[in-house]
């Protein structure tokens, strides 16, 4: 059900015929209330697509009463016109909401787009899909939401997560470009329980940095990553912040999770744990380091459990940013302590890599805190599909 | 001739089994003077081989009489054991150099090694390969010597520079793990000029910064990187330090472009040069983050100029790193300004890729500076290559 789990919402995907396959390509969700609370994450990229600079600005008072999404077609690198097309989206969505007997503010209505850079979007075909979206807005709606913000995934990606009479719903794409900074280029999550803006605005920030930001697929960031939070109310419900956060990041890891699954040719999902590190920053850094290393993807591609590419990735590493005894840490790969004290630990050949879920685990011996990032191997796949599809 | 170009140095290169396939694997270059001034640069991986530690300290008196290099294992990761095998190897080749008549301390002797990490090296066949070498030393030995070192390398890297009576002479080996801190795993150059031991410090300083370390051929750090540079003044000349700095230079630049030339399983050699930028780091910043791209590295394999992939990696350079106006950036791809002010600049069809080297110039506007950094494209054999071979 995705973004309409939640009371309050109601949405729509539909085929425009931007795309030449005849997928779906414009997805609108409305918040139909009562509360219109919203809170955004954007891409830190300075090349900033045209609807992320809209997104962020309507985001910025708390408030967001409906978004129109579209895949096939980025509108980033597109200039004054390409940023006058977002303007004349949300204007146009505002008046065919209103139309519709609902009282929305063109500023109240967010615009995200993805898909190739530096091509303006077909607007006549963007327009009509916008009405065609509005004319199907169903509170069962959210399954075909999703299906429209599909680019490269092969699946989309939804995810549900609620106690005591309200519920966090959400829907995300992406598929390769997942960076630090933002992991996914869209994500929209729905609650109907009773948030102020603050708080959304909070608990937002601090699941994303738990979550999103921790994936980590080809270190690559794009213009266009946006998450938005809307919040309706229509539940009642009025939880505790922290409970609110905490079903807000479980929506979120699980979304996270499925991109990291679905990342473009992708044959392994690596999640890089380090622990005993003197802070969490240190040990994502660390973490980081190593997921960022083509060679040690391209080992984990070939069933290699290559412990010296893992340990000389974390050796990256300022001594300054991560504190640590270069000569004593270990590494694990699914289970196997391959390195011990920064040499020769347990037989490599005793490491099974051939299923598709992969678990290294670093231990720094420096202190308390630990980090997990989540990335890919790199394949012959990704090779293939990011220089045969441009985007 | 590489590292017996310069007069006053023997060198040769054998066979001594350390690889099973026959290839030469164990080098051996002597200063025989009468100077014996020496320099070192060394990676900074933190995670550091135990012949960069011995190394590093026999370099760290501006004296360094031979050099013994091996391939085949890279004795890192090896713990006590494997800095003992280090320190015996250099006790070796100085009693061996010392029964040929030469005055050699084992604290002069530097040590490098490359192939494989966290495997002990065998020492019998190493220390029976270093007598095998230091019998068959010769002043033409240059070529011997720089094949001695290969590891995946296709060619063996070997240049050579001078004027007015003194000669720079160099040969590399690396193919993979080319990333900043130090762009290959094993350099040695020699000369003949006569120049003091913090002359050479500080110009193959300076060197290594503008060459070798502007080469990112894949973003990974290697544990063994070492640029040794020895001096023995046999020419009797004496050249201005500027003169001597600019032949070596030039030596190492030509080192680097081979290895970019020859790095793993590529099939574009890639020049990212940022123009007008507030200063030179900034430039240089700017330029890595596009070069490390593995969006972009892919889009160049399958001949596509992407520019939107360039500039979102521009993009994700902090402002206070690299001020600069990202509306207004240009992007040229050989030749061709696809990208102008941020936008679709000249038809991108325009764009010949099927040649192997590829200009991109990227145009800040924001200040005078510039900095070019090198890379490859990411292709199907650099992934076959990384996790068909381990290292």
């Amino acid at each position: 059900m995705s973004v309409t789990a939640a009371q309050g919402f109601v949405a729509a995907g539909v085929a425009a015929g931007i795309k030449s396959t005849g997928a779906k390509d414009v997805t609108v969700v409305v918040n139909d209330g009562p509360s219109k609370v919203a809170a955004g994450v954007f891409t830190t990229n300075r090349i900033e697509a045209a609807p992320v600079t809209w997104s962020r600005e309507v985001a910025s008072d708390g408030r967001v009463d409906a978004v129109i999404l579209n895949s096939g077609g980025a509108n980033a690198c597109t200039g004054p016109e390409g940023f006058a097309d977002t303007h004349r989206t949300a204007e146009h969505v505002a008046h065919a909401l209103q139309a519709t007997g609902r009282d929305v503010a063109p500023g109240d209505v967010a615009v995200c787009s993805t898909g190739l850079i530096g091509v303006r979007l077909p607007m006549d075909t963007l327009l009509d899909g916008a009405d065609a979206a509005i004319a199907g807005l169903a509170p069962d709606g959210g399954d075909a939401a999703a299906e429209g913000i599909m680019t490269t995934d092969s699946t989309p990606k939804k995810a549900v997560a609620g106690r005591d009479g309200w519920v966090v719903g959400g829907m995300a794409k992406g598929a390769g470009m997942l960076a630090p900074g933002m992991a996914t280029m869209l994500c929209v999550v729905t609650t109907d329980a009773q948030v102020d803006a603050a708080t959304a605005k909070a608990a937002l920030a601090s699941a994303v940095a738990q979550t999103l930001n921790r994936v980590d697929s080809d270190g690559c960031m794009s213009t266009n990553d946006t998450v938005l939070l809307m919040a309706s109310g229509a539940s009642g419900a009025q939880p505790e912040a922290s409970a609110f956060e905490a079903e807000l990041t479980t929506v979120l890891a699980d979304l996270s999770r499925q991109l990291v699954a679905d990342a473009e040719g992708a044959a392994h999902d690596i999640a890089v744990t380090v622990e005993r590190a003197t802070s969490e920053a240190a040990a994502e850094a660390v973490a980081r380091a190593i997921t960022r290393s083509n060679l040690f993807k391209t080992a984990i591609f070939g069933n290699d459990p290559n412990w010296g590419r893992i340990i000389s990735a974390a050796g990256t590493v300022p001594e300054h940013v991560a504190p640590y005894d270069a000569t004593t840490i270990d590494v694990s790969v699914n289970g196997i302590q391959v390195c011990r004290n920064a040499g020769v630990g347990d037989d490599r050949d005793l490491v099974d890599l051939t299923g598709r879920e992969v678990q290294v685990v670093v231990d720094l011996k420096a202190g308390d805190a630990s980090a997990t990032v989540w990335t890919n191997d790199l394949t012959h796949d990704y090779v293939h599909e990011n220089s045969a599809y441009s985007s």
